[in-house]
């Protein structure tokens, strides 16, 4: 891949000038914002074209949501940069510091992580938020998103690099690899020396391929095998809101619910309500025995297989447990650790279920679908991290950094 | 490898007792203490084994030196695991908390890791030092050492189970890995879904094998190439001080100097100042023309190989440059990203050194050898990471945990 190294290589010198450029930084993204807002119809017609070749594909609706862009969707991309640009540089931080008995002073400091790449599937607005995370922590970033978008991510990507020449700063800070083969993917793995971190973000065979192949530092995200649990002594009504909120808001997202867990004491009064509620939108449910006996036959019956599946779709694992402990041996046996919830009204359950479910995010009494940088209050995110280095749960321009330590003294020696 | 799969198993169940131990984790580190001092005389007894076994296969005296224990370092072992239990335990801690507009409480919280590797070579302090940080930090650990200590790993990994047993925490928090074959070290890189983290400790042909092989998340520690710059306004004899204790007080560690850079303007008044210092530890200089013009036919010429060699030996390349910015490219091109000192009496040049070299530490007036944990004054340290993600530096405790968020509302949807 000799265009890819050249590519490692033009952003390696952008992330020299990018390191210190401050305020510059937040000029390019607000360039960008207004450039996408200018840019609109041209996004929009080469978005029109990926979807039109993806529906001749015979993708399926909830993957073509995740492709389709409109008006709204790129003003949403245009806020989401003018919001990084709002938010503080973390670059520079004193993040600790103290002086020693010896007289050195030792600074902890926060710095740009240097370069970042990114590996992603058909959700062209990754293409404007990632570049702007990666920006304003001062990295430089390679882009790699799916074949199905790359149209759209192309005429993204065409903004935001003149954006950042209006500010002054080097185009080649962001740049999109648009060979989309699978070759591309696997050197951009390979980039040891290059790259300082590697963000899969995507379904499960995507994330898998990449820490198989990788031999840069990865951070895993994205994907969701969200359970939620309700116990014997939960609201039903909550739990039925709850139920239907975290599986059929959006399905096609990671944090949306793919498997329910019934305290069997609770389960043939609330199975009943909460099927009642999920059919509104006509989830169907995967059972089973106990569920099914519950239920009856209009419920498909569960496969091992269903409980490892992120569907991202109308469809709902469901299973029936005896205790808080059978559900949280479950959740720890097929879980990919991104979020889970209890639904309960006993006190020792929701600090026990907290304390021992081990996912980025665990939650009492709400519903899985909270788990993102906006709604935690930390800002826009780049994804979220269901492994346990570096970053857990949604990671933001700081999660995107590094320190070091800066240590001065006059001829201190050991 | 069926045997180390048995030992990840143990593990991981051994994990969930240790994950809320509190206090017995300190219970257990101080019988450690204890039993390293009950258990010297067996300990010695196996590392004199060790030893002569060593010095029969022709082990160099800076390896015999990491090699060797003797009364001091059994009790600076045990020191080391009071001192651990002493520190504050790092797991529950509410990192961070807000409660949002809608009324979920969103909290950040403390968690240990879970499964740690350690795949280090011989020094057996390191084995009671990094389980101390990894029981300390609520993880279980396994521990393989290099073939040439293991036995005094084994009499030192014996003392820490039984103090497991007696603070009733289960001995499998501490497993030592007594097959020291490449092929248990290549196992231990692919056991993915059991060890959360893998830490190599160790020489540069041990980290690049595990960053080829590994299959679970790395942390990169203790290969350095560390370098110091004597600036054209350098105080000569601060300068002599510091070379002469960062290449020489212990050679054989990481934060030891290997290459010396020397402006050209102050390189015909130097160069003859550091080599009188350092002849008296007879280093062998390894120099370039420069070098060699101004200090003679003594120095070694100094290939391509020396400027990218940690020799951990008595031996030091250097180097004219012609500026500040030929040294920091020099460092950016040759350095592991561990250490690098500047000596000056220019401020802008102090300020540009320590913004613009991206290592681990980076020092104005001071030897590099201060990069250590307890140096830092942050306790113990359990390596010192020359990578970017999880932690920089030295590691400690903290830095061998991660969080989780944990949500709590009263029926929140989104």
């Amino acid at each position: 891949m000799a265009e890819l190294e050249q590519m490692g290589k033009r952003a390696k010198a952008a992330a020299r000038a990018l390191a210190q450029a401050g305020p510059r930084k937040d000029r390019a993204l607000l360039a960008a914002a207004e450039g996408l807002e200018r840019a609109k119809d041209k996004i929009l017609a080469a978005n029109a074209e990926d979807l039109a070749a993806a529906r001749a594909a015979g993708m399926s609706a909830p993957l073509l949501d995740r492709l389709a862009l409109d008006e709204g969707r790129v003003a949403g991309m245009a806020r989401g940069l003018r919001g990084v640009a709002a938010q503080e540089d973390p670059v520079g931080e004193v993040v600790s510091g103290s002086v020693r008995p010896n007289g050195l002073k030792i600074e902890k400091i926060r710095v740009p992580l240097g370069m970042v790449g990114i590996i992603y599937e058909a959700r062209p607005n990754v293409t404007a938020d990632a570049a702007a995370i990666c920006l304003k922590a001062g990295s430089a970033v390679l882009l790699r998103g799916g074949k199905e978008a790359v149209r759209s991510n192309a005429a993204v990507a065409d903004v935001l690099r003149a954006a950042l020449k209006t500010a002054g700063l080097p185009e080649d800070c962001v740049q999109l690899v648009t060979d989309t083969s699978r070759a591309s993917a696997l050197a951009m793995m390979r980039m040891r020396g290059t790259l300082d971190v590697l963000i899969p973000r995507g379904g499960r065979g995507l994330i898998r391929s990449v820490t198989e192949n990788a031999r840069v530092p990865v951070i895993e995200t994205g994907w969701g095998n969200c359970h939620i649990f309700v116990d014997a002594s939960a609201d039903i009504g909550m739990a039925a809101e709850i139920v239907f909120n975290a599986k059929t808001s959006r399905p096609s997202v990671c944090n949306a619910a793919e498997t329910l867990l019934v305290h069997k004491d609770i389960a043939e009064k609330a199975l009943p309500v909460l099927k009642a509620r999920l059919d509104q939108k006509h989830v169907q449910l995967r059972g089973c025995e106990r569920t099914r006996a519950i239920l009856g036959d209009s419920v498909v019956p569960a496969t091992e297989e269903d409980w490892a599946t992120e569907y991202l779709d109308y469809i709902l694992a469901v299973r029936v447990v005896d205790s808080l402990d059978e559900a949280m041996a479950h959740i720890a046996r097929y879980s990919s650790g991104h979020s889970e919830a209890i639904v309960t009204r006993d006190y020792g359950n929701a600090r026990r279920f907290a304390a021992g479910v081990d996912s980025a995010a665990v939650y009492v009494n709400a519903s899985t679908r909270f788990t993102d940088g906006g709604e935690f209050g930390l800002g826009a995110e780049i994804g979220i991290s269901t492994q346990k280095l570096h970053a857990r749960g949604p990671m933001g321009v700081r999660e995107l950094t590094t320190t070091k330590f800066v240590v001065t003294g006059d001829g201190q020696v050991r």
